[in-house]
C-alpha cells in the first residue's frame, strides 16, 4: 500500500529525530520553560520580523484552533468560517464543545471574501433585535486552504482592513502554511501575515515534525494568560523542550521551505500527469493537496494499492478524491501511481486512452 | 544544575527512542488507526489479564484526566476526590471548565477511605433538597498518590464496594502507576486494578515516554464514542502510531516496571542518607517521590545546585520539599547531591551535625 | 401604536390573572413542590392519555429548548434542526453556548421531513472516518413551525419512525403548540405528540400566561435527574407554584384551545382582508403568524401606526413581514388595520386599487 | 402547617399585584424593552445616586449570580467565596458548569474578610507556577449574608481596597439586601454599595415580588453586551415588562424597606421569645432569618405544625434550623409558635422550664 492519504504518515524528517537524539539526555524543567523552546520563540521572531509577538507551542491542530478561537471570544461571540473551514467540518464539533457559534459563509476555492465579512457584520450590527444573534468577533481562514489553494496578499490585506473596520480579530490557520509558502504562486510572506493577524499558527504536524504547532499572538488581549488557557485544556506538554526542539530544527536553514517544495514538487508531477490522461481536477492549486473526480470504477481498482482521502460524491458515478504528498513522498512512488493511474484509467476505457 | 524537581526532566528511554528512530519512514494511516496502537493496546489487555476493555492514547495527563471524568459524568454530576488530587489543584480548573465540580474530600498521606465517600454520598441521597446539590457520581483517586503513597488493595476493594452500592464509578489516575507497581509494598497489580475500577490509566509522560498516557476503560457507558470525545477535545494525535510504538517497547519485557524499579531504589539511597541526617519526612512511602521539610535556609544554599520542587511552608522556618527520582537519575548525581546536603547541614547547624 | 409584533405583548389571560389573585396569600413550599404543580402535571398527562410521563414547568423558551436539547445529547453529539429552527437564529447561539453543534436542514415552509434526516445519519454513520464529525442524536421540530405551519400525523409519524431506526430522540418545540391545535388543518393531538416524542413542552409564554412553558418528557434516559438540570441552568422558579397555578388554569375546561381559537381566526380575518387586496403570501398556513411580502413604501407608512416583525428583504423594493395575533387581539383593531391597509396600498397604487 | 421555611412562601405584596392587574391589557414590546422597565432602572440609579450604571432585570437568583459571575470571568479565572456561599452550596454546581472554579474561603458567622482575599492573591501571584492554578478575579459575597448577618462598610470598603489593588471584581449577591438595610445595624447604603462593587443585585423574589432580581453593573467591561449574555442563557423574559413593574412598585415610596422592616420585627418576636426560653443561637444577626440550635426531639414534635429549614446536625441530639420570617410573616402565626415552642420545650424538660 503506498499512502497518498495525508502528509502526515511517516514520523519524522531525519534532522528533526537526529536532534531529539542528540538532546535526549539534558536534563532541562517541563511546561516549555526551557532554552529549546525559548530559542524557537526567538526564531519564529525572527522570521517574522518583529519582536511583540507571543509564541506557544502546542502538540496538534484541533487543540490550536479551540485554543485561538475560544482565547479571542466571550461567550456570546461567533467566529466566522468557510462552511469547508477545519473548524467547522473536522474537529468534532470542538469549538461547539467550547462554547462558540460557527457563522459559515459559502467559499469559492476554499477562500472567503472581505464583502462577505463585511455583509454579517452589516446585518448583525444593523439589526436592532440582535441580542438574539450571536456577534462576530473572529474571522478564521487557512492558509494554504483546506482545497490546497492560496489567499494572496490583497485578499489578505482587504480582509484585515475589513476586520479593523468591524472590531474582529483574524486568525489564520496555518497547518499547511509551509506548502503554502513554497508555492512560487505565493506572495504572502510570514513578516506580512504577523503584520495583519491578531493570531495564526504555523503548522509542524504536516510539514515534517513528529508533532507541533506553533501559536503567534500579536494581540495583546487575546495574547494574555494564553498559557493558563493551553494548560486548562490540557495543552501545555510535560516534556515540552519538545516542541521548541523540533521547531527549531525545523525553521534553522529553511529547512521548513525546502521540504514542502519537495512536497509540492511531488504533487505537481503528479498534476502534471493526471493533466496529461484528462483527469478531471475539482480545484486548481499549487500545492501539497490534489482534488481530482475519478470515476468510482477507477477507485474501487486504485483502492487495492493507494490510500487516498475520500471527498462527496460528484454523481452516481464519480466522486472527489484527495492526494496529498508530503515532505516524505517518494519520487518512484509517484512514478508507479502515475504507471498505474494510465493503466487503470485504459482498462476501464477513460482518460487519454478513451 | 542537577534536577530533582520531576520524573519527566529527560527525554525517552533510550528502547523507545531506538523504536521510534527504527519505524520513523513507514507510512501508516493516522489518528492511531496503525498496528502498532493495535499491538501495545493487546498488550494492555494482556496485562490486565481480560479482554473487556477499551484501550486508548493520549498524549498528557490533564487531559486524560479531564477526558476520562467527562465521560464519567452528566451535567449535574460531580467527581470525589482528596484535596490534595491533581485535578483539583494543579490542573487550571480543567475540570470545573468542563462543567464539573470537585467535591473534596479531607486525604491522609493523600488517601482517602471507602467510608468517607459512603458518607458523601449518604449525605446527597438522603437530603430531599438534594436537586439544589451537584451529584456524586464519580471517585477519583491517584495510584501511586501525589504523596508517592500506595493504596493497599483491601483499600481498593472497599473503595470499588462503596461505589458498586452507590452507583458511582472508580476512576484511578495511574500517572506514576508503574512506580507504584515497582515498589514491594505494592499488592495491587494490573488485573485487579482493572477488576476493580471502570476506568483508569498507565502513565507514560513521568515513566520513560516522551510522552504518552494509556486509558484503559471497562465501563461500557464510559466507553461509548469515546474516540469522538478525544477528537473533540483536542487529544486525537495526527500521528498516532507515536503512541502506539513507545507504549508497546515500554511494557515489552517488563521495562516498565525495571525503570521505576531503578528510579524508587535512587529515591531509597536519598531517604537512607537523609534519615541518617535525621531530615524530617512530611511523609512517609516507598516510591519515586520524596517529601521531606527542610530549614529555608538550607534550602537557599541547596538551590544553587539543585532543583526540588516547594511545597508549602510549614512554619516561619521549614518548608515541604519534593524531591523526584526517575528512570534516568544517575547514582553519581544522588551521591552528590547526599554529600552537599550533609556539607549544608551541618553548615547551619543542622541535622547529623548538630 | 397597535402592535402585531408578537403574541406576547400583553399579560396574562383575564382567568389566568384571577387566580394568581385568588391564591396569593396561601404558603407553599418552593421550587415547585406545590400542589398546584402537581394538579397541573395530572392535568397533562390526562390531555395526554397516559401515566409515563415527567411533567417540568419552566419560565421560558429558550431555557426550555436548552434544557431538551442539553439532556438529550452527551458531548460528542448534536441535534438536527431547519435552518429556520428557533435554536440555530434566534437564541443567541445558547444550544452551542451549552456546547452542541446544530446540524442545520434545508427547510420547506419551516419543515424538514423524514428523508432529509434519514440521509444525515447515512452519511455520519457510513462514513469511517466519523469520530471527526459531531454524531446526530436529537431532531428538533417546532409545531406549529417559525412560519405557522404544521406537520400532520403522517410527517411527524415517518420522523418518529426514522429516528427509532436511527436510535434518534425526537423534540418538539411547542411555543405556539396551542395555535397549531386550533387550526381546523391540524390532526396531530396531545397523545399523538406523546406517542411519537420523546420530549415535547407546551408554550404558555406566547398563548395567554405570564409565562411558562411544560416540559413533557417520556423517554427515561433524558428524564433522569431532569429537576437537578434545571436548578443549575437556574432554572427553578423559587415561586414554581406560579407556573403551576397558571398552567392549571389555562387548561382547565379546554381554556388553551379556545384562546388560540381565537387568535387563528383573527389571524384568519387578516388572511381573508390581504388577500382581497392582493397582498402576496410568503407562506400559507392557518395558525396565528402571518408572512406577507410589503412593498419597503407601505412599510414605512405602516409602521407609524403599526408594530410588525420585519423579516429578510425580498429585493431592493419588498421585504418579508410577520404579522402576529394572539389571544389577545381585539377584533376592531383588527378592522383598523385593514382600512389602514387598503387606504396605504391604494395610496400606493397597489394591491385592489392597482 | 405554619411556614417559617422561607421568605418566599406566599404570592407577591398586594400593591405589586394591584400594578399587574391595572396593566395587564397594555399592548408593549417584549424582552424589557418597555417603558415599566425604563422607569424601574431609572428609579434604581436614583436610589443608588449615580448615572453610570446599568440595570437589568431577571427571574430568579441562580441565573442571576451565574451571569453576574461568568460575566466577570474569562476561562481560567476563578471566584473567591466563602464556604457558605449560594454559589458554593446551594445551586447545584451551576457556577462550575459554567466553567468555573470556586475558590472557597473559611467563613466567620458567614463572611470573609479583606485580608483573606489578599492572601489567596499574594499565594497566587508569588508562585511562579501559577499557570497551573486558577487566576482568582472575582469576590463573590452576599449582603445580608447566608446566615442573616451583616458587612458594615467598613468591611465592604477594605475588601473593596483589595479588589482594586489585587485586580479583582467585586460582586454583592443582595437576594436579601432589603431585609439587611432595613436593619438598624446596617450602614451600607445603596450608594455606598454602588460606589464599592463592579456588580451586585438587589433581590426581589425573596422581598415580595412574584419573582426578579435586579443586576445593577458599573463595571464597563463586565457590563458589555450583558443583554446577549442574559438571553444566550435563557434568562431574557419575554414579557419583561413584568420585572419592571413589578421594580417600580417595590421601590416607589421605600415599600422595599417597609416590608423588610416587618420580616424583621417579626424575626425579632421570634428572637426575643426564644431568647427567654433559652433557646441556643447558632449565629447572632438583626435580619429575618434565624438559626437557632434545637434538640431533635423538639423539632419532631414542632415539625407536625410548622416547616423550617434543616441544617447540619451539631451533635447525635441537635440539629441547627433556619426559621425564616418576610414581609407576609403573620403575628398571629408568630405568637403561635411561641406558645407551641414554649409548651414543646416544656413537655421535652428543657428550656425555660428545665
Amino acid at each position: 500500500m503506498i499512502r497518498f492519504d495525508s502528509d502526515y504518515g511517516e514520523g519524522a524528517h531525519p534532522k528533526i529525530l537526529e536532534k531529539l537524539n542528540e538532546t535526549n539526555m539534558v536534563q532541562t524543567p517541563g511546561y516549555g520553560g526551557d532554552s529549546y523552546c525559548e530559542e524557537a520563540a526567538q526564531m519564529i521572531k525572527g522570521l517574522c520580523k518583529r519582536d511583540d509577538l507571543d509564541v506557544h507551542f502546542l502538540v496538534g491542530g484541533t487543540l490550536t484552533n479551540l485554543l485561538s478561537v475560544t482565547a479571542s471570544l466571550r461567550y456570546h461571540q461567533s467566529v466566522i468560517a468557510p462552511t469547508c473551514g477545519h473548524i467547522f467540518v473536522m474537529e468534532t464539533g470542538a469549538i461547539e464543545a467550547a462554547g462558540h457559534k460557527i457563522h459559515t459563509l459559502p467559499e469559492k476555492d476554499g477562500k472567503i471574501t472581505a464583502s462577505q465579512i463585511d455583509e454579517v457584520c452589516e446585518e448583525y450590527w444593523s439589526n436592532s433585535a440582535r441580542v438574539h444573534f450571536t456577534q462576530p468577533k473572529l474571522v478564521y481562514i487557512t492558509q494554504s486552504t483546506e482545497y490546497g489553494t492560496l489567499y494572496k496578499k490583497a485578499e489578505i490585506a482587504a480582509i484585515a482592513e475589513v476586520c479593523r473596520k468591524r472590531d474582529l480579530y483574524l486568525y489564520i490557520d496555518g497547518a499547511r502554511l509551509g506548502y503554502g509558502m513554497a508555492s512560487e504562486e505565493n506572495d504572502a510572506d510570514l513578516p506580512f501575515l504577523a503584520e495583519h493577524c491578531d493570531i495564526f499558527y504555523i503548522g509542524g504536524n504536516k510539514q515534517g515534525m513528529l508533532f507541533g504547532e506553533a501559536i503567534i499572538i500579536k494581540n495583546r488581549e487575546i495574547a494574555k494568560d494564553f498559557r493558563s488557557l493551553i494548560k486548562q485544556r490540557g495543552g501545555l506538554l510535560a516534556k515540552g523542550r519538545l516542541l521548541g526542539i523540533q521547531f527549531s530544527t525545523l525553521l534553522a536553514d529553511n529547512l521548513y521551505i525546502q521540504i514542502a517544495k519537495h512536497a509540492n514538487s511531488m504533487a505537481d508531477l503528479i498534476r502534471q500527469g493526471l493533466k496529461k490522461m484528462k483527469v478531471k481536477f475539482f480545484v486548481e492549486n499549487t500545492t501539497n493537496l490534489l482534488f481530482v473526480v475519478l470515476p468510482l470504477t477507477v477507485l474501487e481498482e486504485l483502492s487495492k494499492g493507494y490510500a487516498f482521502t475520500y471527498g462527496k460524491k460528484i454523481n452516481e458515478k464519480e466522486r472527489v478524491v484527495r492526494i496529498s504528498t508530503s515532505w516524505a513522498t517518494k519520487e518512484e512512488n509517484v512514478q508507479t501511481f502515475l504507471r498505474d493511474m494510465e493503466r487503470v484509467l485504459s482498462e476501464k476505457h477513460l482518460g487519454i486512452a478513451a
